[in-house]
């Protein structure tokens, strides 16, 4: 079967998915049984000197040529962003054709909205590529876990951060550092924000929460940290330990509702989520019947980036997206469930802070995390010159997450401690 | 939309299958968007005592029975073996219904016999569960992975092996002593035979290599090695060398054709593989795409089957299951191509000889590997009396794997060398 596609942006992923279509034609048709043929790109400037090669017919300024043209029957959105990206999407699911898009920014805010104009016109929004790059992870929580009541979903899903974490932890370097060789190898933007902060992460998790729960999730709901404070002595210490830090998106389901949560995390060395280094993507998927999955590959880069989002193309083609959206309640009937505050779970923590060597002060510590009900599993302190401030490194039992933030302010006020005390939130297998 | 299924067998998997269809109906709509009715449940002895709840009408003796409702849209078989497995599984396809099967044996040995008369019949053959247990592998390599050219598989497919392997190596205890353990924890079948001599590991290897490649696989292309003479010292002077030992089903695509085989292969211990423990299954797919991904889970067990047959049920009881198996030319339309024998692959390899320490036996040994054309990485040998036998391990750089095979049996007939050398392949990251 002929299907005929529009790209709408071409920037590196929409070069690289353009490449694939014309120069590897038989090896789609071969592996897929779909004839799939690219129509128009739609790019601001047409003059614009392009990296990939294709005849000169294709590229157009005017989504109109898209919409009216009664041989397009998908269209991959590749733009990025939310505007114009959002107007552009949804006038193709008005147009008639399905949407593939690899825009998590785009499912994390108007998911809901894109959803309901597919469900009105009959079409499907396919979106294999948003979360985990290459990974075909969509699917495998969507279809492959359906028979599953899913009770949590921790994945590392931003290769950049991972990238700089991995390499702080291997070569023992210091955030700079790592980021900026992150940045000459390509893993990094120029600027990173968006990264290392954790709202890439965030995003990818309301997509994945939403499908694991079949839940309303609003990316407003997910508390964020990122990684841009950490300190190489904080890995040191977690490393002394037998940890490894991870940037974690954490979505959990309990009897009182889900919680949604993205921070760095010290995981035991010997977890497979700890061994996941460099710019790589894992998300691990507990559910109640498959126990534990854990699905693994590159979270980012044009060609993995291309592979799925031809494989949403190839879904989209042989007719099944289309059934699948119309059918999983986990995509268009999502229910609305209460969020679980992330001061109302419980973790272990290493807390780290910088005191003056005096007496009394590991008494002043641990009565205020006893008052906040906190008992201590250990305690790090190197000899050091009374009068001197020094770190102070204590691993919690679990406790209230906001019993701890309470304590860490109190601590942070005591006049024999300087700085803010550093909190790093640790995951037990 | 309701869909009615019968079951065929009711062992374990089948009496998870029925509880979860029966206990978790609610959840099964909830998830699915599908009413998935149970209709009939075909046993031998209708008397038996059965571990699962079931209203008697659903019992049946009679096959003619499910054949002939047309309310039966899915039969899942779940008898295991070649018959009546094979005679029943195509009757269901002659009679109109979906088939849903976690039986890799029949489909190694009759996979394109059952593929055609689904074709004929305009019907779908659904095996998620016949490789990897609860892991999406055959959704992700057929689908997910469908823009790919797929260079190789990479396997731990057999739980019982690898929990032994996992025992021998954490701790140290001997392969009669793991094996026991396994099968006091329900790991190990009392006849464990064809797990640990590596025939079901190529059963789901002849699976999953069709699929990569789209080529007709036969079983008996595929060359095994089990695990049951691996000794416990060879995994202790690997672990000595940095090394996991891992029984892997591998299927690589070279210009000359497929090579599919199955062995213990030592791993570096980094490598996220070399870290899959206990009874958990990871499948490592590479495309030229996608790069390397990694599917991890718990490869057997009722419920993790379970979880991969209801979700096969889902996608036959939505319409997908038939689209994609009468557009998949993965599925049905495979191309028939060259076997490389495992003589022409080259890899690095472990020899552990045990040989007489008298003067002159290295230079027999160097001089038969060298005559083979094979160099050598490594040697380790403690110190010991002359004229004792003493272990005399090698490690060679990458050679043709027939030369060593060849070197070896010259080895083994000097007269300074007892018994046989142990050979283990080492696979590089």
């Amino acid at each position: 079967m002929k299907t005929g596609l529009a790209l709408l942006g071409c920037g590196t992923v929409g070069t690289a998915v353009a490449e694939m279509l014309l120069a590897e034609k038989e090896l789609l048709q071969e592996r897929s049984g779909q004839s799939l043929e690219l129509k128009h790109i739609l790019v601001r400037n047409r003059r614009r000197k392009r990296a990939v090669k294709v005849p000169s017919r294709l590229w157009t300024t005017n989504p109109s040529d898209i919409w009216a043209d009664p041989t397009v029957d998908v269209v991959v959105e590749l733009i990025g962003g939310l505007e114009p990206a959002r107007t552009l999407a949804l006038a193709a699911l008005r147009a008639g054709k399905h949407l593939v898009t690899a825009n998590k920014h785009l499912l994390a805010v108007h998911g809901a909205e894109l959803f309901a104009a597919a469900m009105k016109a009959r079409r499907a929004v396919c979106f294999e590529a948003s979360c985990g790059g290459a990974i075909p992870i969509i699917m495998a929580l969507t279809r492959g876990l359906v028979a599953n009541d899913i009770q949590r979903v921790i994945g590392i899903v931003n290769g950049t951060c991972n990238y700089i974490l991995t390499e702080m932890s291997a070569s023992q370097r210091t955030y700079a550092d790592a980021l900026a060789e992150a940045q000459a190898a390509g893993y990094a933007e120029a600027d990173p924000t968006l990264d290392v902060n954790g709202t890439d992460s965030a995003h990818k998790l309301a997509i994945l929460a939403a499908l694991a729960f079949g839940a309303k999730v609003s990316f407003s709901h997910i508390e964020v940290s990122g990684i841009h404070g950490l300190q190489d002595q904080d890995l040191k210490y977690g490393r002394e330990l037998g940890y490894v830090c991870k940037l974690l998106a954490i979505a959990e389901k309990s009897d009182h509702g889900i919680s949604l949560r993205v921070h760095p995390t010290f995981l035991d060395q010997k977890q497979l989520l700890a061994n996941v280094n460099g710019a790589f993507n894992a998300i691990s998927v507990s559910g109640h019947a498959a126990g534990q999955t854990i699905y693994y590959g590159r979270g980012a880069g044009p060609r993995p980036t291309a592979s799925a989002v031809i494989a949403d193309i190839v879904e989209a083609s042989m007719g099944t997206a289309a059934m699948v959206f119309a059918g999983l309640p986990l995509l268009t009937r999502r229910k609305s469930m209460p969020i679980v505050p992330t001061r109302d779970i419980l973790s272990r923590n290493y807390l780290r802070m910088t005191a003056l060597d005096v007496p009394g002060v590991m008494h002043h510590i641990t009565g205020i995390l006893g008052q906040q009900g906190i008992s201590i599993a250990a305690v790090v302190q190197h000899e050091s010159s009374v009068g001197q401030y020094v770190p102070l490194v204590v691993i919690t039992h679990e406790a209230r997450d906001g019993a701890v933030t309470d304590a860490v302010k109190k601590i942070d006020r005591l006049r024999c401690i300087r700085g803010h005390t550093v909190r790093i939130r640790i995951m037990e297998p």
